[in-house]
């Protein structure tokens, strides 16, 4: 942790309560010395998991000051006992801390289906409390994974004369895994900035990050992103508009691409992350539906796996997409590699030289559809063996 | 053949020309005695092949009395030129049978963007011609194919005293496929029907059938559905709102359903068929976005091929999808055998009982909304192995 920005009035605990059949870390609490305003974003399915339903009320309220996740079980499709069950832990948690209860969100990630057993919780949640301290945020991201080949941390620090730190932690392995309860991701910093800037803030941030990533497409009933600001840097207060709001926002979109990157990586099995880039879109929305049409097609990321530059897919996906197009007029290049031009093939030697491209681990692929400005990317994996096996054999 | 219905007045044949390195069946031709009415549905891909820019304003006239089809190449995303080629193959096919090119369609399937070679065409015609035979409708659906394991062929036979035939042919494996330019269906009949009556019935028999099936949800730049009919069975003409009529659509649904589930089946590597049938949605059209969205769900096929009763990802995916619903509501079962209830598992022994289920190879998914009287169905495969190696391995 040494390498990561950590923000002042933060403290972090992570145990083994018993969840995981495994024993490994499963549950972690952070919490803020004080009140922190906060902002969130969760899931659009529509089938929402209990944790979700308890916590976002709280986090509408502006105010939060601790945060109780659990790995190995998503509390979801648990009915009316599931939220019980994540109100009562809660109430532990507020108990515990000797704080009010509208103070605690509650984050669960795991299987779906199975009633969240309370005794964990009721054993652990004190042992989380006396072990709390500033170092042990990277346990906490520990404790969050589940299929997760690695923990996913990033951060920044301004030092300018009103300097702050942001570490954020993340959980997931793609889009994906709605039975795993996919994608947590929660962000501290100790910068000063009311809740209703930062929700705007926030919003801005997951749009260009979670939401620009696909592994399959598929999306989690327990997604959620959490930015706690608890302002125990010390500085000043900072204000939509300003220079400074600007700075913060760049500082907050690179952690949170950062991590959403990392989970592309950590896509299940992924031996590649690619970066689907559309410009000259008719507007930003119009390249964002072509982007994710060629980054959630199973043809292409197949075609990536197979470091195949078969660009006849990439611009069917484009056609499928919906958005308004002329098929005579669109480009695509491999890196710095042009591939297609006007529509049609530029050669065998471009398509050779794109092939070296495809056996890079990383690339970006350009599309052009000369129609405007509009531009968007969607980082995307490849789609492989690996992929089926850890999804066909999950639950079994 | 012999177990097919053959309407009167149509005949066929199928030559290796060449496209095809292989040298199989790559080129075949359907000629009907006299003009017959005509029906088309094209693919909605923006990016659309030149046979289809070719055609599409044939079949608008109402009329045809040949088909030209080749497989090996999709003269897809070959620009100009790729359209005076298209074009010069309906002149030859029209000069070699003396009829006007207004009667010619031509439709093409294979890799995207390589340039259609005209010299197979200039061989191959006049020996099409030459050979042409009521009795070669099977060797046509052979000339069809490309990645196919097996050819599709489908038919009806109306005995009443108006009696006709449909014979249906078909390539494609899965709603796939966009380099090889996906999915071809011929229906021929010697019914007399008008073809502004027959574009109706065909517009609503793909919708229940070829616009049902899903794959891995890419459309392609080919996507062809050509209907016939040449009344050479000497009946009377079948108007709309008649019995008659509605015999005949039960008929022409059937033997597409038949065509539709063939490709299911054919799905690169599929080792199971399943329906996803949504009822008690608010309507056909919402339960229709939440079949599908089940259906194309990467997470839900693997789960299939893995024959792991993960209803998790099924309610995740009816979840996303965008309709209304109430989780607390939605009932599951597989087959008979219910495993979720108002939003909650029911049970192990439930789970597994499905799981037998799952080991068979045709099986249905009820996914009850209990919103209101909407149904629809999507007909899938599962995503395994052999899906990742057909798509990675493809072109190389």
């Amino acid at each position: 942790m040494t390498e990561h920005a950590l923000p002042a009035g933060y403290r972090f605990a992570a145990v083994a309560s018993g969840i995981k059949k495994s024993n490994k870390l499963d549950m972690a609490l952070i919490v803020s010395d004080s009140p922190a305003q906060c902002a969130g974003v969760f899931t659009r399915n529509r089938v929402i998991a209990a944790p979700l339903l308890v916590t976002r009320p709280r986090i509408a309220t502006g105010q939060c000051q601790a945060i109780l996740v659990n790995s190995g079980n998503a509390n979801a499709c648990t009915g009316a006992e599931g939220v019980a069950a994540a109100e009562q832990t809660v109430a532990l948690t507020a108990a515990a801390l000797a704080i009010d209860t509208d103070l605690v969100a509650v984050s669960s990630t795991g299987v779906i289906g199975v009633p969240l057993p309370l005794s964990p919780f009721e054993r652990a949640i004190s042992q989380l409390v006396a072990a709390l301290c500033p170092d042990q945020a990277e346990a906490v991201a520990r404790a969050m994974i589940t299929t997760d080949a690695f923990t996913k941390i990033a951060s920044a620090k301004e030092q300018g004369d009103n300097p702050y730190s942001i570490l954020g932690l993340a959980k997931g392995a793609g889009m994906i895994h709605p039975d795993m309860a996919t994608m947590l991701c929660f962000v501290l910093t100790d910068a000063r900035i009311d809740s209703a800037f930062l929700q705007e803030l926030l919003d801005s941030a997951v749009a260009d990050s979670f939401n620009s990533i696909t592994v399959d497409g598929d999306t989690s009933t327990n997604d959620t992103v959490l930015l706690l600001a608890n302002g125990a840097a010390g500085g000043r207060l900072i204000c939509p508009g300003s220079e400074e709001a600007a700075v913060f926002a760049n500082h907050l979109n690179r952690v949170m691409l950062d991590l959403a990157k990392m989970i592309v990586s950590d896509g299940e099995g992924a031996t590649k992350m690619v970066q689907i880039k559309v410009v000259g879109a008719k507007d930003a929305h119009a390249a964002r539906i072509a982007a994710r049409s060629v980054a959630t097609s199973a043809l292409v990321k197949t075609a990536f796996f197979g470091e195949d530059a078969n660009w006849g897919r990439i611009i069917a996906a484009v056609g499928y997409s919906g958005i308004d197009l002329d098929q005579s007029c669109i480009d695509i290049c491999f890196d710095h590699v042009p591939i297609v031009a006007n529509g049609v093939a530029i050669g065998p030697d471009n398509e050779a030289q794109a092939g070296d491209i495809l056996k890079k681990q990383n690339f970006v692929v350009t599309i052009d559809l000369h129609l405007g400005a509009g531009e968007a990317s969607y980082y995307t994996s490849d789609l492989n063996y690996e992929y089926v096996k850890i999804n066909a054999s999950y639950r079994t």
